[in-house]
């Protein structure tokens, strides 16, 4: 039983490999009357591609165009389900023969092969992170909708390559490689993680998300809080491994009296060490939550493996990849951040008479 | 659209309040021929429930006597739901009176009110803790169907009130109250815990789960993937607000080379930084994540808030309550786990012709 | 994969065997603020219990009172899962015990056995009519909730052994043990089940279903059409064979002219032999269909089957049955209607943005 | 909440407007390891499409033509979704431009501009019967899965313009264009479709469905008995008006003794009044039902509607269209069908430990 539908009203349907015809997306349960902006669209999709000018990202040329097959009609949303298609292009499969029958460290190649008995080889098939690009489109319908509710995302790296960011300068976010909110640190990412190219290595980093206009009462208990879901949506991404909301680990080092958030007049809240969820709802003031992102696995240097004999061996990854996934990540994120809180407003539309 | 039912194919659907007539699930996929074993059933209740011999946790007493209502027969599951009932026997609803207008700090009282336009003041209702008692009786026929499959799941806590344990010994985790696997670790948070709750106060930690067992190929990529769904069923639980898996958060500081987990013959891993997954699927080897638990909000000092006019207000809570939550969180975490490897467990039947 | 869950925001679990602890429900997803009428609730299971004044029913006798678990405060919704127990009380699992081992002729016995490879054989168990109390129970919470939209349903039998209903006036369905709407033809119907009580032998009929005050606009095209959903939520009541909306099999035999409802101003539809629903949605008139009801398996007449041994054998059925479903079954009908059409117009909510 | 998903396991999403760039689907749970028949594929397709020599159906051509976007890896299904994309060629837009502001009889138009306030009225957007060129090819899959099994589907035309078949000769079916069962019947059906033709009208019919080779034990109680889901995937394709199992409508003047069906020494059933399912599960032989198909609403003479301000005004319908659809609905049930028991077969391998 395949998990590649996501949403339980806004509901997300992804398909394709890296290395196939192309991938791309069915939405099924997006509101009719929402005004289609598809240069906004193309821009997303221009964010997440690869090859932008940075030392962090695979050198891979994709036009990434992404067609509109239905659901539009007149630049609106008709109610039907919106189907959205990119041809894939810019393929070398053939950087994939001298590993066919090896399985690459950090990557699903061996699990892929030991659930299904068959994998598509070619840039990992479906487990190849080109499958967000699918994600991404879906996203910016999503962001489409949450606009005309005034819910903005904004999501951008806190750390990469060791290097920790200060100030969280939203305008700074796309003027820079990185995509971090503090131009200074920025650069000095930038230059670590031209040191692990150099070095044929990778390099891992942290993203932080802060969703901004969401009203109180978004998310649904006991199992379908806001943050289990913004958790699952956000760890189905390859290459996160952990994700904490607000104060997140460092709660457990508080205290009752520090942790919890104090209401003012207004019900406003004086601090937000919650991250803008109580009981799993949404409070009314920002959403915040951090994810863990892993060192992109494939490197240039010779790592020991076995092949689908079992055999040992050593393996030397070619092909185009990056060296630190944040930038490139970011705009997932964002996608999928969107996709649960169009869902979670659909959702909520049901909670009284 | 309320999010009371977890699963596509193990079904769980929980009902029921704090101080309402009880609380209970249905089992919805639960597959045949199980023999049931209601002693480890009642084990399971016993471990969740308040009063144990601790400074950690509240003093309420529940005798959380799990009915079985259907789908059992002559001692074995008959594949029909499984329903169960834990009746509410001692509740102080008295102890809500005087803060049934006022929000209380780091509670869903407030998110519940704005949502649903109404609440069950008393003892938070169904944002109550107590709401997971249903998930632990579930949890003991997920467990009883993995058990059959050599599938075990241990959790513990690793840190509390800042105490952080050293080694895991798994015997040691029922031996004592803070369900710690390092017996000294547990002696230290248990005076620590002491500490706190003379000042009034309450405390955070952090509670393990490792998965020993499972063998490859588990997981639903590319939405539902393993990490994500069990960080969605762990992060439904009140009070936990961040999850990471193997190295976690540590990878954003690592690199390629030493993130990779490397196989060896036999297609073993010689290291576990994945936490046992990759791309979304158990790959053999230990599943492992920790949880971030959040201090208890409910604490004995005067706090500021505002009622349900927006004034502002003092409150002091009343009822008995945790100092602590790691030790009663642990069992919880289980049952989640449970439920959630139960699941796709089933789920994977369906991932080769 | 069991599919005891209905719906897809007004989502209802059920549970129960025949001859268990007790039946019953969670709904998961009701909205917030319905007053709820627990005599209403009673008296809709009235409806359904057997034992009435009637040669049609079986003389069981239950007292089938159900008892609400949560979600329900202070009268009032409150948006969080609604669990409802019926008890079971007057069980003879006796009456079982001779058939244990064989297969009862129109009853689930052997299929259950094939499929779950255990049965619990004291009243068919889970395949009992008695499974519908549940429904019954969640479909008065349906109905309180669409009588605030000004929704009415009325079933009422068209046909039973025989005798075929002319005019129908719903303030007679009540009126007649039969639940015609027909007072005349439901005492010549009474008459002939009548008869074939006294020769030990059970008849079927046909039951129709009218739902007004639906507003055009409700159906989820293409798969959720709302006949097809409530083709689904119908024929998942046991005995029921077949159903048809508007003019039904009757199109067969029709031409486009005849056939399409013309429309005048103020968008009225002239005629009705779609059943109220274009293109899958309900176009604002009634919407209505009728279903084909099996004569009771269960009759007092020696008859040939298997055991479980697959050895031919005479089954002679004890207990107590009733001998034409259609009077019981209206109020089933009208339930799992009342579900389809709550869920229907939640789900519509979402349509536009 | 718009519902183009079907299915729990074998989930199909299909997408696509009558004259927008092109239908397709996402097929989401195949399991991995199918032989994928490209040719079969496209066989099913031409079975759907319009334009075949008969007098029943329109004359619009399509290719058709069904291009995999992914999930197939060196022919065979690799676990990940199956995308499939048909292109739409043949439009004529123009056809409805004198119509865009009217209300076809018959039609989805009115209830669609209820429901989202916005239509594609080009050729009926997603209402139009095109749309199930989608089903057709997801269909296709669910049959290569089925075939392993063994298990064969059968539609046909029963009835058609009043003409009712008598054998039942499944090598005859696709020898002649009304897709009958009986060759004489069909060469009858086509001389009064023929006439209809003539007349400017249009007429109905009936389809019937054997499934051959389908075990016992398929089928989800309660709510997703294997009639219901059935129902429901049948009844959502548009036309369709009524659905019976077995002796169907005939039960209800029918009595116990006469409607059981006797089992015999191997489990082998008498008759099969049942249509082959008890209690919502398949008993081993072949599963039986027949469809209403109601006359296509498209006719070429004058009819009476309103404009969308609820103006009384006459339409005359342009384009091309079929005068009888059962042709061409034969191969839609099969598909749904199809999907249908792919669905059952995979949610059944959850039903044992």
């Amino acid at each position: 039983m395949s998990g590649n539908i996501f949403g339980e009203i806004f509901k997300v349907a992804t398909f394709g490999e890296s290395h196939g015809a192309g991938l791309g997306c069915i939405i099924d349960g997006c509101p009719a009357g929402i005004s289609v902006d598809e240069k906004f669209l193309q821009h997303e999709m221009e964010r997440r591609k690869p090859g932008a000018k940075s030392a962090a990202v695979t050198a891979r040329k994709e036009d990434d165009l992404a067609e509109i097959l239905s659901g539009v009609f007149e630049g609106k949303t008709t109610g039907t389900p919106i189907a959205i298609l990119i041809r894939n292009s810019n393929q070398h499969s053939s950087d994939y023969e001298n590993i066919k029958n090896k399985f690459r460290p950090g990557h699903a190649d061996f699990t892929y092969y030991k659930k299904y008995g068959i994998r598509d080889y070619r840039g990992g098939g479906r487990s190849s992170g080109r499958e967000t690009c699918a994600r991404v489109a879906a996203g910016a319908f999503a962001k489409m909708f949450l606009k005309s509710l005034g819910i903005q995302i904004f999501a951008y790296t806190k750390e990469a390559a060791g290097i920790k960011s200060g100030k969280v300068d939203f305008s700074e976010i796309e003027q820079n490689a990185m995509r971090a909110a503090d131009k200074d640190a920025a650069a000095l990412m930038q230059k670590k993680v031209e040191e692990f190219k150099q070095k044929k290595n990778s390099c891992g980093g942290i993203v932080e998300c802060v969703v901004k206009g969401l009203a109180a009462g978004f998310g649904e208990p006991v199992f379908d809080k806001l943050d289990a879901v913004l958790s699952h949506a956000v760890l189905s991404i390859g290459a996160i491994k952990g994700i904490e909301f607000g104060s997140g680990f460092g709660c457990a080092d508080s205290n009752g009296l520090e942790n919890n958030d104090f209401m003012g007049s207004g019900f406003s809240f004086e601090t937000n060490n919650a991250g803008g969820i109580l009981g799993g709802i949404s409070r009314g003031d920002d959403i915040i939550f951090r994810v863990a992102v892993k060192p992109v696995p494939s490197i240039y240097l010779s790592q020991e493996t076995v092949d689908v004999n079992g055999n040992e061996c050593d393996i030397l990854i070619e092909g185009r990849h990056d060296v630190c996934l944040c930038p490139r990540i970011v705009p997932v994120v964002e996608a999928m951040t969107a996709i649960t809180l169009a869902d979670m407003v659909l959702r909520n539309r049901s909670s009284r008479v």
